[in-house]
């Protein structure tokens, strides 16, 4: 096997050119075997194999600095720098990170988890690089719809001034974002089929004659002759017009072509973006046909890629998919937003059935917000579905826009809480936290399906700001005998008790009425409170209970730093003396990958522990 | 008088052609006699006095929606909408606001006070119009600093696919952004010397003769050539390239040419983009000279443009400059960053001593955190200067990759707390929340001046995430005598009692020190100390405060909700019983425009509501 031959950083520079192609091929099957097993992400690392190699090839590491954007096409780039045998461990407890982390390797030079980042710290180490009158390379991987993020602009227009090297590879897999969404993607459509930048000399005066032929034509439809002007002659300009100079396209699976530009790159002198063309899910043909349902999988049959697990119950996404469908049929003026997450959030049968009221806006949480404030504004009532963590981007435009004009739009936050194997950078664990602050914000969490249906119900009802926050897991039905209608503010009441009272909120509510076994057993009658609302909280609820308990405790999955905890700490400060709290959440520190499972038993959050405290403070 | 017949939505459109210039003459100095009397915004309101007109000119109100980007260059709007008279309480408790308002007048569409809204919130009014069938226009105005902040551009990205008409007018007054900056200020610049577009057709033909004689020349020499076809030919293809259709560029001082162009714009199917140059302060000679200086200006003397109260004391801004020039002497690493508030934030002196330390990134938080983590990473320290309420807008930034990642960046939040006139897009009360809640963040506030001295050189050596917030207002110099080093995560004590204890931050410890005065009348021996840090808490000065005291007041110029107070009452809950917290802080709603001692009484952070509440406790 080539792939025996690489066992530290630089390795792969020894090999002879014939060797590369059979390598991929290796590094392909080896990607396959590994995330069949484990899961992973799979599509978006079969697709830069070459590239990966061929920028091994030309950059030493340690020095040069290479960083992923986002990071989840970094397993190649993992293998190469001799961390092969951590894919045993891939994205599990302890194991090896799916992204690139600084404290696993020091051939990666940023943490990535989110988009559109690595353009900004690129040119960061670059600026560092000049004024410590350094000489290493540093080099920003970007996905083309990484590249619709407002980051990635706002470095791409500071990019242009950069008066040393500086390579930004654009990795054009044309599929992070639907074709016509944006004027990026459309443009970068044009670019592709130009001739790539090695033929273009040769071409400058064939193309003249063109020119002339065009002219006529000018006259009559300059727009167009603009556009024909563009391809023929200037591929990039969109580039070369920020003042970056454009080479490509290249071929991102033909190493040779790669290590040509990727050379010529280096020679440089500012900031050079090569576009590279690639195919996600290249070499594995279920990825190919079907990259989006291949872009994180869990383990599968390699020969079928059928999941090993077929999914048994409905999660919490498949519930807003089907509830958003029913409530669009009666609420004329609900419509939906995705940055560029339809699959992920459970709208793709929304945006069949209902074309016109669903905006896939690209990977822009910003404007995924300002623009729903606009279409408020206009008469609508829009939901925006995102992932808890990736809306983290959107909290100025939350604060500022949506709920400083108090304007109707709902927030379904994904991935709320933990979420296991993705780690830190995905933990949906802030936004109780960062909502909740925000005046004018009304958030929910539900405790199971059926509450959940009836939350999303209530929102769509709602005229005001409002987020409903949801975890990655199955749809629990547990406690389905308790559906009170939800009202604004309104907690509910799953059993009195005296002396200890649950507080719990969303997925704590199960935990908490395992917590109510474990203290019946000392003989402990709890009170369990289902918060349902984090905001406004149901101060109501909170007298009856200071007055029948010495003891609250509260239970989120949420950090404890500005969660309901802490909210609820206030109150009872303020309207009573001789209650305790115990406040439940996650602690002040980043958690890592894991079981969900895993990180709850970590964090405290699990059943036993809260018991354990409780008895302690007993 | 042209104006006195402007007195609602639309009177412009009565008045005769040969009338607007009188008219915009009338409503400048109208402008510049309301803002030397009461302070306001300047330079930029005078810039687009002519362009308003021609806008108002080919709208109807309140049918059609005029979005103003950051919106302090509405006045002649609001002139033009009927709100002349609001101008006598411009910016005053109150009174009428500085920036657009919804509930101000049905003729301001979308609320602003934050950069680069505008262009998202304008799509989604088109997107709702284009649902519910209905005809009215939508024009979003944007300067060319707003242009460059990411948010701006996912909207134009997502604008390019629109098939039906909007407006966006971008107002290039080259000024909000340092020319060197940016790709998009480089290319402006070689679009603004290219012919208006009314020439465009006409000078096809002559073009076209001379890309022969370019001909020759472009082997020699490519990228020279693209750029001259692109100026010669093409102007705004930049935008084009996008698919959006590109007009421009057109004198923004001539209301003839602008409301052809308008009418032209509103023919179009589609995104279009008028490019319109302005300059800032026009007509007022100081503010055409030093636009920097009057964007926004306390009352001042209209003859000379000299402040009516000239400055005595320094404020925080003014210290932080003086500061940072200082350690950046014995601190090789430290480097500066700001995001187009180079002198707002204080850096233009070090700008100028330490030329190569210092970065102007454009108006582009997002990226100006990830680039300074590139830079951490890279081996420097980078000082972020940022208002608190901008820095919002970094809030992913801050979690993702600077702390997430431990990096050594320190975060200056200037106009921390209550700021006043500008009033609530523009209060920086958040950010004691926002960001005690991430992991490995250190969060400081100083009480005077000296403090602020110290913390920034404890700044420079600390090599981890950190922030410090301080006021808009002069640096005081109370409690001077006070001044014990400055150590991780340990408060100062001011004064220790017994029974009550004041903990208060920031600002607020001069506050503290008035209470316990009044205090002291009613015989209480009030404790006071200076926490210094919101994070991380001083848990040994708690646990002896729990010792030795029954109430505890936390005084913060922060909201409530996540803020220090909740901390700490988390706290007392977990270990002490009998002690009972009161937290002061802002409560849970948006703070509008006033002084700040206005704002602070009602928001009951003055001292003698603070006692009040403190004498009704016991």
């Amino acid at each position: 096997m080539v792939l025996d031959k690489i066992q530290r950083p630089n390795d792969v520079k020894e090999l002879k050119e014939q060797e590369l192609p059979i390598l991929a091929d290796e590094i392909r099957q080896f990607i396959i075997d590994k995330v069949s097993d484990n899961g992973g992400h799979l599509a978006s690392n079969l697709g830069v194999v070459e590239l990966t190699i061929a920028l091994h090839r030309c950059l030493n590491f340690p020095q040069d600095k290479l960083i992923w954007d986002v990071g989840h096409q970094s397993y190649t780039h993992k293998i190469l720098t001799g961390r092969k045998n951590g894919f045993d461990s891939l994205r599990k407890y302890h194991g090896m990170s799916g992204f690139p982390k600084r404290d696993e390797s020091n051939c990666d030079a940023f943490d990535t988890g989110h988009s559109s980042t690595s353009l900004s710290a690129g040119l960061g180490m670059v600026c560092a690089r000049e004024l410590k009158k350094e000489k290493y390379k540093v080099v920003s991987v970007i996905g083309d719809g990484s590249l619709t993020g407002g980051l990635a602009f706002e470095a791409l227009n500071n990019a242009a001034s950069l008066k040393s090297n500086y390579i930004m590879i654009l990795n054009d897999n044309h599929m992070s974002i639907s074709e016509n969404v944006g004027g990026l993607s459309h443009y970068l459509a044009g670019v592709r089929t130009a001739k790539g930048y090695t033929n273009f000399k040769k071409n400058v005066k064939a193309s003249l004659s063109k020119m002339n032929a065009i002219g006529e034509e000018l006259e009559r439809n300059i727009r167009r002759a603009k556009s024909m002007l563009k391809q023929v002659f200037i591929p990039g300009m969109f580039f070369e017009d920020m003042g970056i100079t454009y080479l490509g396209p290249i071929d991102g699976h033909n190493i040779e072509a790669l290590t040509e530009v990727i050379e010529d790159a280096k020679q440089v002198e500012g900031a050079v973006l090569i576009h590279v063309i690639t195919e996600k899910g290249k070499g594995y043909e279920p990825a190919q046909l079907h990259p989006e349902s291949y872009h994180g999988v869990g383990p599968f049959i390699k020969k079928n890629g059928m999941a090993k697990k077929p999914k048994e119950e409905a999660t919490y996404t498949d519930i807003f998919a089907k509830t958003i469908c029913e409530l669009a049929q009666t609420h004329e003026k609900l419509v939906t937003i995705t940055a560029a997450m339809m699959d992920g959030c459970g709208l793709k049968g929304f945006a069949k059935r209902f074309p016109d009221r669903f905006f896939d806006v690209g990977i822009a949480e910003e404007h995924a917000v300002t623009f729903a404030c606009g279409l408020a504004a206009g008469g609508f009532h829009p939901f925006f579905a995102v992932y808890s963590s990736f809306l983290q981007r959107g909290y100025d435009q939350i604060l500022h826009d949506m709920c400083m004009q108090n304007l109707p739009v709902t927030l379904m936050l994904d991935r709320a809480g933990l979420v296991g194997n993705d780690g830190e950078t995905h933990q949906g664990v802030f936004d109780l936290s960062y909502l909740t602050m925000i005046p004018n914000m009304t958030v929910f969490a539900p405790k199971n399906r059926y509450e959940f249906q009836d939350a999303i119900a209530f929102a769509a009802d709602f005229e005001a700001p409002m987020a409903i926050r949801y975890p990655k897991t199955d749809a629990v039905r547990v406690l389905k005998e308790y559906r009170e209608p939800i009202k604004l503010g309104k907690s509910e009441w799953i059993r009195r008790g005296s002396r200890v009272a649950l507080l719990a909120i969303g997925t704590m509510v199960e935990t908490a009425m395992e917590v109510e076994e474990l203290l019946a057993k000392d003989g402990i009658d709890a009170t369990v409170v289902n918060l349902r609302f984090a905001k406004p909280l149901d101060y109501e609820m909170l007298d009856e209970v200071l007055d029948y308990h010495s003891l609250i405790v509260t239970m989120e999955e949420n950090v404890l730093s500005g969660g309901v905890g802490e909210h609820i700490c206030r109150y009872v400060e303020m309207h009573s003396t001789g209650v305790r709290v115990i406040a439940c959440g996650i602690p002040d520190k980043f958690i890592h990958q894991g079981s969900i499972k895993e990180l709850l038993e970590e964090t405290g959050l699990d059943a036993q522990s809260i018991y354990q405290k409780i008895s302690t403070m007993l």
